[in-house]
């Protein structure tokens, strides 16, 4: 398994074609804007190194018997799936921020690990020899791997076929032997700046019309063809700079991946055409995703525990102030958790080895992902007062300055001295308001998204049965269609 | 195994000590204050005999291999803990009610299971070999056991012993070799006008100065000097009468039981001053009846969906019209259905041999148990109409009335016929603000004491630490105390 | 003015037409089924003679000058709307009940005073003189006048006349020179049993194909071919009893009005097929209606507040241990008595005189009178325990019980006597879960009508222009229709 | 009155004493750190010359006769507060930002005219000629007067003099004839870079040992000794920057004010040692304070709910999709700004002259105004998408860049053209999670301090003996004290 120095050296050998702010960045691992991406995940690497973290971290492959990342495992049990949230609590407790470089690429291929099996039982195709084969070599190497599926999706209320530009989806545009072209973009991508390779799936489900949008593969980050353009976020101009106003070394970038009609070897993909398979692997990646996310929102939240108890303790309040409060986060983190822990538990085993997730408890998880952060982000921002709240505090420019900067420290201390107590409020602000806020409400899909799934796996009919009978109706009410 | 027939002739025999306004009940199989109660219960003993339910209500004894009630069993696994919530779901969905009578009785004994062990090892009792005899004997009579905790609490400021009136928590006030004599009280005891014997706990965590009342116990139900009053609620006058107000046969009842020194003979007792492990006992309570009692909290909310889907179809509309309401329904009972199973995956087992659930998930649940349900009755009460918010219709006897009743037929009828539309809304009123509303918010406990708990579980320390981490504090924050 | 007595004596001249179980009531102001509504809007009468209260219950008449009820006044500023609010929050507190027995009058004879005036301007009717007339010999009578809206609906997505039967709102029949037949029902009525007469709107717009629906005239409460029927709700029974089970001596009722062919003189009439002005009549009622009412919600909440705070000195609780939850009633109370204030306040006069209530605020404020009380009642049950949340306590009658009694009443005493303690737990049992639950939800209209009403008022284009012009957007964004 | 243009030549004239990022700004009408600020307040000045806002923005002086912009005028009627509460409505609609550099010295010039009444009433003082001839020559000179009321705070356990050191809160120093000298800082002042002038008040009640701490003045933004530091907020130096990433020209600064033993002269100073008045004219400003910006979060949420349904309509989807959600933010819209009319409306008239609102309603706006903007961003977020939540798109750097920006204008269209459709999202960003964001939370004070004021006004004696009456309860409950 890769240090964390091989790690970083293996994305020094990349070709550089990510660009933020009208530019190139020739090295991401020191480029100010996305070394923190970078740190954020090669924390990964580190954490496989220590006995302390081992066993959260790492795993045995199923294919080989050998330790590897558990970034890179088939979840083949609700014990597993239930390591994957414990995983994702511990990384947001090592980084303060979201590792999707790694972690949407195993969920990805654990979705696709379903999907290529049930392909080539109903149609004969080889998929799922391919994606054995990509993992296998993905497990020795020890890449880290991304995930894309949205696609920009221009007028929402068309087609991928109806749109006026066809590339508002990722398609295919070209087929031979040996490969495929595509064309599109996939958007708001994860981590990618801190990844060896991309795991590409389709975005939704897709008729007949629009079968060419039915995709999935994997391809190196720096593969040909491939333009990266980071997203900007409020507060990333920050991040540029030195000083304590953007407390955590880690971070999490976004990208914007545009495919120029790129070359995809047949060995690297796993569906191409399969429409009615597009919603299915769709489905599978949802119902593990969900459910997992709430861990990494638990661990946000334990980080906004902890920040306003020592925001509390630096303004010489005691955290039983805020029992009532500081409770009311717990109870949210545990929710997220708790919830992703129940869709593991009642979830069930794919033919293909594959442990899927329950498709009510995981989608309702993601209502509480989407909901319950911004709650523990209020209650942190009371706590901690206003330069907490909108960070409202002179730079640490300011605080360092010859001529004021004593001013500003002097009036800066409570019971905490100044430093301490705005580096307190510098991480508040970072994760409540600041470049550490992670989209809950539509990381994973939109709650709107969720509710629909959830509205179809109500057993309405089983319900009303049940009510009929205690209310002693024998004949049926009439039955309008759901 | 019993029938309900011979389960409910077990009910005759005993001697009557039950009284509800003013009078004594001499059958509770059929007097109108306690036969729904017993018909809830006899349900129980059906669905043992119904090859569809035989998984869920019954179980392989651990103590004789045979088939036993599931209400008699030990909980030995995550997955039988799974199995406990399941039961109580379908149990209110068979009886659209509380089933208290067995459900207390049996998280009683496994909480005693654990303690029993721990004292036995601790302190070199044999309370563990009588729990063992009772519960074989139990087990082959197939008894239904009700339990009991709750104690009057007089001045809820003053310990036991602090207060004026000594029998405020129910007591030891003699004992001799072969028995131990009892006084005080234990009320809103649920089901016991179903139940044979009650499995008395003490009520809460008791110091050396009221070491007389850490005591556990069984009784029969009719025990000389016991003294029981039921409690009466809003709508169980409604009860006594017939026609379609009540709509469900079913109900729950709770009790006022007086210990007049009863006498209680030492193989039936399993904690006597034993003072420092009275709490013990009652947290081994509340984890496991924390987390099931989301389950019944989910049945009763699968009834409200299909209730209130019935309601709109009644009155000519779609469901869909309701769908982000009804949606919200099912977000909640999944919830506090879904928290429980987390709690029971995240336990652990006891030296015992019993499943401890998770202290934390299971207390958390207890405070969306006393607050989801709310939310599904105000959304059931807005599908229905003002007919099911309040009950707001004549009643069965004017709608059956000679003069006038063609009248009300002829005004309630909408999509459905009048009487089934009657019947909808009265089971609506029923189950949101009659007979059929379960005590949710006390039930098991009040959320100030869940959260309470739940806040000596928040491991702030290590919270703190990470986000000095992250911050980039090296020096510790002045710690004010928790 | 009326004496209480009077007002009683009043009621006892009439014809018996109401009915409940089955029977017909001869005497409303003694029968157990109705005395307590009389009871409570007697409690007016009183307050009228009390000089303490005399400012807030009566008004000058602006038609005679004279001193009158102010519940037959015209509401012709925002400081006598603002009047209108006090006097029934007050009221609330007085009776601790709805007194719907003449507030539902009184804001219909104002809706329809506005109406009346555009009519007759635009049609050249004369309904604002017969209105006027009628109105100033109320006044002289003082007589108690209820209001009828809600028609029994049918199916909800057909319209009156595309109904099965006809008769499913209510609907002139036959017209001549001097009176007009009416058929049908109205639903859900409150206070009639203590009214003289009622006051009938349309409850909706009409088109013209179901103009004989638009319809409105007052009639004596005994008119003939009146039947009127009272709903049953889940405690009711319960009223029929002496003992402290019931504690106020006040209540209210909701009862099916059936017109089989109800004569109406002419001089009674003020609405009579203009179909174009249902709609109108109906937003002017609802208007004030919405605004008002949410000063009985705050009246109520002031009596939980009250009863939470004696229910925790009963345990021997200071307040202070649930302040943050007595303060979120109290901000209840506020909020829905504010807002009315406010839609008052933002209101204007209308040609009539009359004050019209600002649509929006007084739309919103249904929103908060359908879901805040729900909150209020959550947390006086849960500060008074189980005693107060399903009223878990045996009934008076076991209080009192010769053989028994004396233990009942030695384990209900806490810091409280046992009475006191039993009966503060009743008041907050009727309060939260019995007959003293107002229909908030539905009462005055569903917060989903109230949403459209809202919906339809939102300046959706002025304030995408200010966002436009903010964004630095020039050109006009592709207009999707509202 | 000043026309915009005058009004930054006055701003220009100043001494500069503000700093930001470790820098001295020479012109706070040019340098990127203050000039939008500068921009929002000038808007004020512009609107008081357009026939469209006249009315709003200006008003006549109670001392002159004369015109005058209503930031400087008496607030003497609930209409005038009323006319407030549009104006910061307005001005919000206008820049879509915080005006604070007026509205704070507006607010604090009436809290103190009520105070200076007093003191001079019962102590025998002139401050209130000073203050009227202050306020003359304000209203003559038309200048902006920002308002400063936070002290620093130290260790918030202890009071003032009890800080290890004496500057944690504003103090007097030294007090000759003609003038007095203070030391201490005011911090998170709204709107300094944009204010002529700024009013000080105390920050909280003081006692006798902390008497030289209850100090109230104006000083010349500029004033010897007086060094200002701007906070720094995560999105501000993005700000820094052309393009399209900041859309709006506008913005707000919250500053430190660090008094380094600055010179206040007698006629600027209006109280000074007089504790006992302290509380009274921090109440008398909250109270206004309270009920108005209640308007502001209004006007914010007004320009989320048109940029919500921009980018609706930018997706392709009609905003009937989010007819619910877009409601909901109607609702809160409305709610605090309908709380603050009510808080007005029911307001009082102090002998001063000034209108006092209701401290009930006016502190339970703030509960709203700490809440309720939370809801509306959510919302906003969610109807947006991860364009808005995060904004997460590349920066306008990329959107035009010569090799790549193609492609990001390509993939960023929908139905609405690619810039405006990016426009629309990062002005949602800067609403929901950038520069726009104002401090709700503790603008105005923390709702933990507005809780406190709210339960001190609850009349729990009258509402717990009006429960006891319904109760039929007559001897009193043991009263615990509040």
């Amino acid at each position: 398994m890769k240090t964390p120095e091989e790690y970083k050296e293996s994305l020094r050998e990349m070709r550089p074609n990510i660009h933020k702010f009208g530019e190139l960045i020739t090295d991401v691992t020191t480029h100010p804007a996305t070394k923190r991406c970078v740190e954020g995940h090669a924390r990964i690497y580190e954490a496989a190194q220590n006995p302390d973290y081992e066993n959260i971290v790492t795993t045995t492959s199923h294919l080989t018997g050998e330790k590897i990342s558990r970034y890179l495992s088939l979840i083949e049990s609700a014990e597993e799936m239930t390591a994957n949230l414990r995983l994702k609590r511990t990384m947001f407790h090592l980084t303060g921020t979201c590792t999707g470089g790694r972690c949407v690429g195993w969920t990805s291929l654990n979705a696709m690990w379903a999907t290529a099996h049930d392909m080539d039982k109903d149609l004969g195709t080889h998929y799922h020899e391919r994606l054995k084969k990509w993992l296998t070599k993905a497990q020795a190497e020890d890449i880290a791997v991304a995930g894309a599926m949205t696609d920009p999706k221009g007028n929402r209320t068309l087609s991928p076929s109806q749109q006026e530009d066809p590339d508002m989806y990722l398609h295919v545009v070209e087929e031979n032997a040996d490969s495929i072209k595509v064309r599109g973009a996939k958007v708001m991508i994860a981590g990618v700046a801190a990844a060896n390779e991309i795991f590409v799936l389709p975005g939704t489900g897709y008729k007949e019309a629009d079968k060419n949008y039915a995709v999935a593969f994997t391809i190196p980050r720096d593969a040909e063809g491939l333009t990266i353009v980071e997203a900007t976020h409020p507060s990333d101009r920050r991040e540029l700079e030195e000083g304590f106003d953007s407390p955590p070394k880690t971070g999490i970038t976004q990208a914007y991946l545009f495919f120029n009609d790129v070359t995809v070897p047949k060995e690297r993909v796993f569906m191409c055409g399969e429409h009615r398979y597009s919603l299915n692997v769709v489905l599978n990646f949802i119902m593990a995703y969900r459910s997992a996310i709430g861990a990494c929102v638990a661990g946000q939240g334990d980080l906004m525990l902890g920040a306003a108890t020592l925001a509390a303790r630096a303004n010489g309040l005691t955290e039983k102030t805020f029992r009532e409060r500081l409770t009311k986060i717990a109870i949210n983190n545990e929710t997220t958790f708790g919830m992703g822990i129940a869709a593991a538990t009642l979830g069930k085993k794919h033919p293909s080895g594959v442990w899927i997730c329950d498709p009510l408890l995981s989608n309702i998880n993601k209502i509480y992902v989407a909901a319950l952060p911004y709650e523990a982000k209020v209650i942190t921002q009371d706590i901690c007062g206003g330069i907490g709240e909108t960070g409202c505090m002179p730079s640490s420019k300011d605080f360092y300055n010859e001529k004021y900067g004593k001013l500003v420290q002097k009036y800066l201390k409570a019971a905490a001295p100044a430093e301490e107590r705005a580096r307190i409020a510098r991480l508040i602000e970072w994760l409540t308001i600041g470049a550490g806020v992670p989209g809950c409400l539509h990381g994973g899909g939109s709650p709107g998204g969720a509710k629909i799934v959830i509205w179809r796996q109500i057993d309405l009919d089983k319900f009303t049965s049940l009510a009929r009978k205690l209310a002693g109706i024998k004949e049926q009410a009439p039955v309008a269609e759901k």
